[in-house]
């Protein structure tokens, strides 16, 4: 493999992903389940609420809610508020969250590319 | 990015992650917050179980074993019991594992590298 644990440890030190680690804090939030989806949601563009809702199969509001604020404040997203009637409240990806995504994106790709046969084989 | 969301698109359908698809099941076993850590600690080599449990910090037995069967029925990790007394039981990543994880550690070398400054940044 091209970048090891051993790289992951000269680059953060050995208390990297161990809890309470903010390593371990900013994965909780990229690698959850919601955080995954919406950000490969917003990885296509800026996005409204709406959207985004019915982009994110199966996320509930408090949900949506919850994941874009925590994604927010790691500066991977930035939220942006028009005033107009109603409202309207558009959310894009910040510089810093399409590095991240030029990095999970070809990860996402192969789960793609391989889920199927991988539910479906004989063990 | 060099990847993007209609590639994705164009490999697995347009149904990719959404609610029910296998690629969504996948997504949700292999990017949970303990998937992610013991494929990390298995990248590094085979490992007893014990080891396990200690390098992947938090965990509790209940859910280094959920999560090691998971990834076992997906095809990721190999488990290997040696008939000695007392009975000794080894985890690697299979071939799958190790493919999956050369497009996850890059990944978690940015996260890793980007965390601290990401956490202690005024909005």
């Amino acid at each position: 493999m091209s970048v090891s644990l051993a790289d992951i440890r000269d680059v953060a030190g050995d208390a990297v992903f161990t809890d309470g680690c903010p390593t371990r804090t900013v994965l909780d939030h990229v690698m959850s389940k919601w955080g995954v989806l919406v950000l490969l949601a917003l990885s296509d563009g800026t996005r409204r609420w709406g959207v985004l809702r019915r982009e994110v199969d199966g996320i509930s509001e408090k949900m949506l809610a919850s994941t874009l604020r925590t994604l927010e404040a790691d500066g991977l997203v930035h939220r942006q508020s028009y005033p107009e009637v109603p409202p309207r409240v558009e959310y894009a990806l910040t510089e810093l969250g399409r590095e991240l995504m030029e990095r999970m994106l070809p990860l996402m790709e192969w789960i793609a590319a391989n889920s199927a046969a991988m539910l479906t084989r004989t063990p």
